[in-house]
């Protein structure tokens, strides 16, 4: 990139990708006899668990984001890079950045690229169903979701009405239960006193899943709790539902059409492409299949950690594609380049279960922390406390706690924006 | 549109526009005896006073913007249609909607559709030298301002660096100040310490003004304050320089060119294509000549107001294009809708001067009343209270308070996101 550090002899760590496990790792290498190049294509990390909120118009994009320089301005000896990774190459050591001869070589590497929402094969079906992984997508997700009611207030028919006033969240995951939780919230909340000609109270929000029960990750008794709050608050949850089709303005469940306008994908991950080039084996949705220390087999000096990485715990079972087990994979690889450093033996990395969290809409939560599991109003409140604490930066806790206060006490939402407003035809 | 209202037999009032002027009429028709249909193509009010805020990273696009329908939302005779007015025709008394045989029919009509940057005959440098006007104005200019400092970063000849770290603002307006001075303060902040191989503190921050002196509307020793204040923050301010051209990366004077990837233009307005639909004379900014009960000459039904018009005062100085008379003809125009149902004589408008404001970064501001002339610090505060006071929402306010504080104690910028993300090249 440049010459500046031409004659460092220090160890050069490049680290791809400034989300959960790419900044843990950063932060790992502070002030450590090793120089660090984080590369990332956005300037700014993204608090994940957060984006179904600015999905529905609860929170502002800045309120979620820190600039990652910003995050890792006091080690000097880290310097970010706004650029895309478009190629690793292991064997020279090098990485290759916007797909032009611009390559960094590394002295060990760190891929931290995450995944990408996946479609089963269907790739097509992205246009009409978009995911929720960047703020492009969230942005994306708001406008359709926004001007969905601006398409009802002036539908010619009634048909063409319910057909905008039709949400439909595919997949019953954490992200999907969130999402359908507060987009049912919305929709019945006070929006229709703005509305003259359509009432969003009569807006169906439709939960999809092809499983047998909701959030599949969390003990059997809190996904019923969960679901009866998402069908208190309206949510039509439909268990064992795999969606068959999708296409512009519907949605097909073998020979049954939904109409909608408004479709979220919450159901399937693919991991990055880059994890393709590493020379190892993947499993089925393209994680890296990693050594016990996070390291990529025939590779001792590349580790790959976060959503990207497949690591069994002691159980047999996969770590979770989780923060917490992003920040841990992240720190853990960090600590290994280090051990290598020092000549210190490596250790296998140990999953630590923090606990799952799930939020459906004002006042309601699940919690499972081992066998303990919690729900009610209380764990709603834990699952504030936790996001907030985990937030990064002051300003944005400062500003998520007053856009909650104010959502809180008064049922509105405060970032209904649409950018580029145009009503869909 | 629909066919709900068919039958009613209330006079329609359609306003076309959204911003100040649109609003405060609409806001005076409530609990009238009209229907009100409120045409804007963006769903949302923006209180332009504090977009530069915006462009310059300090605040969040919801910060001061509120969905016009949630504005209006206890006018029960008030209606919002979110769609653009592609023309007017005063004879039939209908406006056309989104360029489709799409039309409204009204028997009153107020057209607020506003202004737009001028080039002077040079439409051609809009690519190169952004205005700010719009969200997406406010936007793109943020896009570019933050991607200077990432390409300065990467630059690999100063001379591209010196170009990168050039800011050019065009006009000395209340708006190139404000930019000028914002862009200064951040640049030669603390955004040093995020940086490694460039100085955000070597940027240039530079002032065009074709005049003889800066904010020619205010009284010239506060103009004069101004400058000092900017110059204090490291703005170079050029006066007497009409720039001549400007192209891709670089704005020339006569014979002098200037290297810089950011350039923003705030020298000039043009007035909505939409008045010239109207028949009746304009300004050379295209500006209406209405009466002076603001109605256009020959169409009685139909006012203009805010920038869009163009009313002498009785002193036959022309009303300035601020939001305050955005706010005064906007109301006068729909009393003057309601004196003429209730067979009651219009009355003509007057501008009442509420003073003039302008802030130049941190803790300085100018400000006259009448004959009082205001600087410093306590203008400052002034300056901050009368913005927070004015703008719209409770949240608003809130939030644009916690940011400003934040900046102020901690000389940080927050919205520092750069929204698909990739180098410039």
């Amino acid at each position: 990139m440049t010459s500046g550090n031409a004659r460092d002899t220090r160890p050069h760590v490049v680290i791809v990708g400034g989300g959960f496990g790419g900044l843990a790792a950063a932060r790992e290498l502070a002030d450590e006899p090793v120089r660090v190049t984080v590369v990332d294509r956005c300037n700014h990390h993204v608090f994940q668990p957060l984006l179904y909120q600015v999905a529905t118009a609860g929170l502002a994009p800045s309120d979620i984001t820190v600039p990652i320089r910003w995050r890792l301005r006091d080690q000097k000896n880290t310097n970010v890079v706004l650029a895309e990774v478009t190629g690793i190459d292991p064997v020279a050591r090098s990485i290759m950045l916007d797909g032009e001869p611009n390559t960094l070589s590394y002295d060990y590497l760190i891929v931290a690229a995450g995944a990408r929402h996946g479609y089963f094969g269907h790739p097509e079906w992205e246009a009409n169903a978009p995911g929720l992984k960047s703020m492009r997508d969230a942005h994306d997700i708001r406008q359709r979701f926004l001007l969905a009611f601006e398409h009802a207030e002036v539908a010619l028919t009634a048909s063409e009405r319910d057909a905008a006033l039709t949400f439909v969240v595919i997949g019953g995951g954490p992200t999907g239960v969130e999402l359908a939780g507060a987009m049912a919230e919305i929709a019945h909340g006070r929006l229709y006193q703005e509305f003259r000609h359509s009432d969003p109270r009569k807006a169906r929000v439709i939960l999809l899943e092809a499983g047998p029960r909701l959030l599949s990750a969390f003990p059997e008794d809190l996904a019923s709790k969960a679901q009866s709050a998402l069908e208190r608050l309206g949510v039509e949850v439909q268990l064992g539902t795999p969606v068959t089709m999708v296409e512009a303005g519907a949605v097909w469940l073998g020979e049954k059409q939904i109409r909608s306008e408004a479709v979220v994908w919450a159901a399937g991950n693919v991991a990055s492409f880059l994890g393709a080039q590493l020379g190892a084996p993947l499993d089925r949705s393209g994680r890296v299949k990693v050594e016990k220390d996070l390291s990529v087999p025939g590779h001792p000096d590349v580790y790959v950690v976060g959503d990207l990485c497949y690591v069994e715990g002691e159980d047999g079972r996969p770590a979770p594609g989780v923060a917490p087990t992003a920040n841990q994979t992240g720190t853990h690889a960090a600590k290994m380049i280090l051990n290598t450093l020092r000549n210190r033996p490596h250790t296998p990395f140990k999953y630590f279960n923090k606990g799952d969290l799930a939020t459906i809409g004002r006042s309601k939560a699940v919690a499972a922390f081992g066998k303990l599991h919690l729900s009610g109003t209380l764990t709603w409140f834990l699952w504030l406390f936790v996001h907030l604490l985990y937030l990064v930066g002051f300003r944005n806790r400062l500003s998520v706690l007053i856009q909650w206060g104010y959502a809180y006490l008064t049922y509105q939402r405060g970032v209904r924006l649409i950018s580029n407003s145009r009503p869909p035809a």
